[in-house]
């Protein structure tokens, strides 16, 4: 089993003694880390983005995570790196540091297929406003990782690193697999129902679904602008801060993105809480679904809360969230697909096919209604967790990955979070019975993104004690 | 006929003689000379207000143009605004200036009807944002002007003030006349299709449909968020843009608003224009439909610029703009009127729940896929009136108001205007063969508003001189 590293290796120990970089385990490094070793000139970037290449090179065979690698014009952008510092210019806080990006996510200089043969061979002339902003903060673009058909359901190739008879979870298959797998430490993908909590959930790593609006999705396939989010993945929730730092903005190609003052993610998420969070419990409607080991230790973790943890029902519109995000999603998925609809129906899957016909029978007033419902719904969290919860704290699917390639598995724990926009975070701090990877899904108000992190952080550390 | 005051009193004058106030026609002054002469304490704002209260009295019994008048509110109000005055304090740039209110625009001390029967009795408590807007300004809220059915074609009471025996258009019809009439200097309307155009080319008064988000709606009966717009009427491009001052904003209410850097439109509208004007004249595909006598009037003014203006043809997708209008706002129609269609359809006008039925037929991918037509058509006008032309001077009716009230006359000229978001406004610069007035429609790119005001004034400047 492909060991998952959820937290920083302890650098600064093995500094003390002799071999200052062991060159084997360069991959392994934290984001963080990496850039500050690249920095320091302990390491150069193309050391950091060899030794990731060659964990590529030893696991991607079982994994099958990319879509898309060019080792050399991977090294190429590393050595290019290297010569930027040696020339002595200012360098970004990702300086040399490699990125995984969802092949949703369009690159001037490498395909772009969405996981359709229909856009087989696809070249893209412009990066994505995400892409631009990493580059732009140093990272190395390591490759495109694969996604389901369309980021949908219908599965790629990508295996559960921790199993390779599991699926990864979908739709950032390969966004969470690679990171998992210690293949880069950091990736993009994207979420629209489940796609980037559940596989983060699935593969033990952190997966973080920001606020809707705060990271501009200029130049990614769009599915739903409703609904679509960039979805995050690293070991660590300082990896997970840095990266954000780096991708929210504000882009008039995105027009739920604003102008907005920069937050400093990774000081505010390590910052201590001012006085212990309160967390509510939330089962869900679906919690008897949930698998009796999962419901175990997710019981543990909130008994272990104690006095920090009350459990609460939702309001009852909240059970209605996934009727109006199938009302939502289902007809703003069948427009961005009315040409392949129209022109390679064929060569969509079954289950594709069905639910863009479910979308294309969606009235106008229906969607419209659907839409007028959230207000209340946003106004009701917001709310809830003014006025007396830092977080909530609920499952992010049924258990650990289900055996088998066929399907990704459910997103129903995911679809009430995402419709609502609010920031969610997947964080590795549960096994199944199986002894794969489970996370736990801890949920924030709207823009409320970095004090979740720093919630996130004081729950990590009170799990791990 | 009434008298129709298309330019502010030549009140400097008339203070070099004897009687320095002649109270008999207060009524007829611009808001703008209204305000200085209330600042300047030469009237008072109760006698401004008395003044407008008694040509209501004289007047208003042939022009219909009140839902809801009490003359003794509003001079409880305009001496409130005196005693404010004589305390000291600052007051604004409004004060004591009465506006008229479409009865679509919530007001907490006056009922609001929408127009329709199904909501006879509705009093809201909150003022909606630009009636706060405009009080915080110091206006007095006269009262509420008739508006058709729920802001659509089914005509309330409102005659045309030149002629009792034509409409005065709709469906912001008692804004557009009791300006007219000189009943109050300024009113609001609003505009989801022609509302605010067509009316102030039938009553000879300057109408005003700034872009799309730049006022808010909050507070506003909802007929359709992608294309409902606040619409201004004065006697005057001055009062125009003194009255835009007041309600340019950001509301947290209307999702379609930003923050906004202030802009001062009375002196950017008054500034001479750095060289002359160039206009693009657009007869649009129905120039047919346009009364002959309308047609020579235009050709008249396009003849009369000489090299200031060109012909041009419009992009094909233009053509598209009355099934794409009909598409977004038919169903946000019927999804804003759902609680009416539900449980009071029997007392909607025919008219309307044809309307409604249309929009209930549309499908969400129809809907969407009218929606994201749009930015390409924006983008051709943004570079029309970037490169080459100042504003588009195209007509605003088929001619002058029609006979009779039963209808309130197409709004086809206005629609594409109106689905693109840009400035529009209607100049009293012509005349029929049967002696009613007619507007000329001068349309900016979105967020030209001050300029579209500037080249107004040379526009109405030429054709007077």
């Amino acid at each position: 089993m492909t060991r998952i590293l959820t937290q920083a290796v302890p650098l600064r120990r093995r500094r003390e003694g002799a071999p200052e970089t062991d060159l084997s385990s360069l991959h392994e490094l934290s984001a963080a880390d990496g850039a500050r070793l690249i920095r320091e000139r302990v390491i150069s970037a193309e050391q950091l983005v060899g030794a990731c290449l060659q964990r590529v090179r030893e696991i991607d065979d079982r994994v099958q995570a990319w879509a898309f690698l060019d080792p050399a014009h991977a090294l190429a952008q590393a050595r290019a790196a290297d010569a930027l510092q040696a020339s002595g210019r200012s360098i970004g806080p990702l300086h040399g540091v490699p990125v995984g990006l969802k092949d949703i996510i369009d690159t001037a200089d490498m395909p772009t297929e969405n996981g359709s043969v229909l856009h087989a061979g696809r070249a893209p002339s412009r990066d994505a406003s995400v892409v631009t902003m990493v580059r732009a903060a140093g990272a190395v673009i390591m490759g495109k990782t694969v996604t389901t058909e369309f980021a949908t359901r219908h599965p790629g190739k990508t295996r559960n690193p921790h199993d390779p008879g599991h699926t990864p979870g979908g739709s950032s298959s390969g966004s969470a697999a690679a990171v998992a797998a210690g293949m880069v430490p950091l990736s993009l993908g994207s979420q629209t129902t489940g796609s980037t909590i559940r596989p983060a959930s699935y593969c033990g790593v952190y997966g973080f679904k920001p606020t809707h609006g705060l990271i501009p999705r200029s130049g990614m396939f769009q599915l739903s602008r409703s609904l679509d989010h960039v979805g995050l993945f690293a070991r660590s929730i300082d990896d997970i801060a840095l990266l954000m730092e780096q991708i929210v903005g504000h882009d008039a190609g995105d027009p739920d993105t604003r102008p907005r003052a920069h937050l400093a993610f990774r000081t505010l998420a390590a910052e201590a809480p001012p006085r212990p969070p309160m967390l509510a419990f939330v089962r869900t409607a679906r919690w008897n679904d949930v698998d009796a080991d999962a419901r175990d230790a997710l019981g543990a973790l909130v008994a272990q809360l104690g006095a920090q943890v009350e459990e609460i029902e939702l309001v009852p519109a909240a059970s209605e969230a996934g009727r109006w995000q199938e009302v939502i999603s289902g007809p703003e998925m069948a427009a961005n697909l009315a040409r392949e609809w129209a022109s390679g129906r064929d060569q969509l899957s079954a289950a594709l096919r069905a639910r863009i016909e479910r979308g294309r029978a969606v009235t106008a007033v229906e969607y419209l209604q659907a839409q007028a419902s959230l207000p209340d719904l946003h106004a009701s969290f917001t709310a809830l967790l003014d006025q007396r919860y830092d977080a909530i704290l609920t499952p992010t699917a049924s258990g650990t990955a289900p055996a088998g390639l066929a399907s990704t598995g459910e997103p129903t724990f995911c679809t009430l979070w995402t419709l609502c926009g609010m920031p969610a975070l997947s964080l590795p701090l549960l096994h199944g019975a199986n002894g794969l990877p489970l996370g736990v899904q801890l949920v924030g108000p709207r823009h409320g993104d970095a004090r979740l992190l720093r919630t996130a952080r004081w729950l990590v550390e009170l799990a791990g004690g």
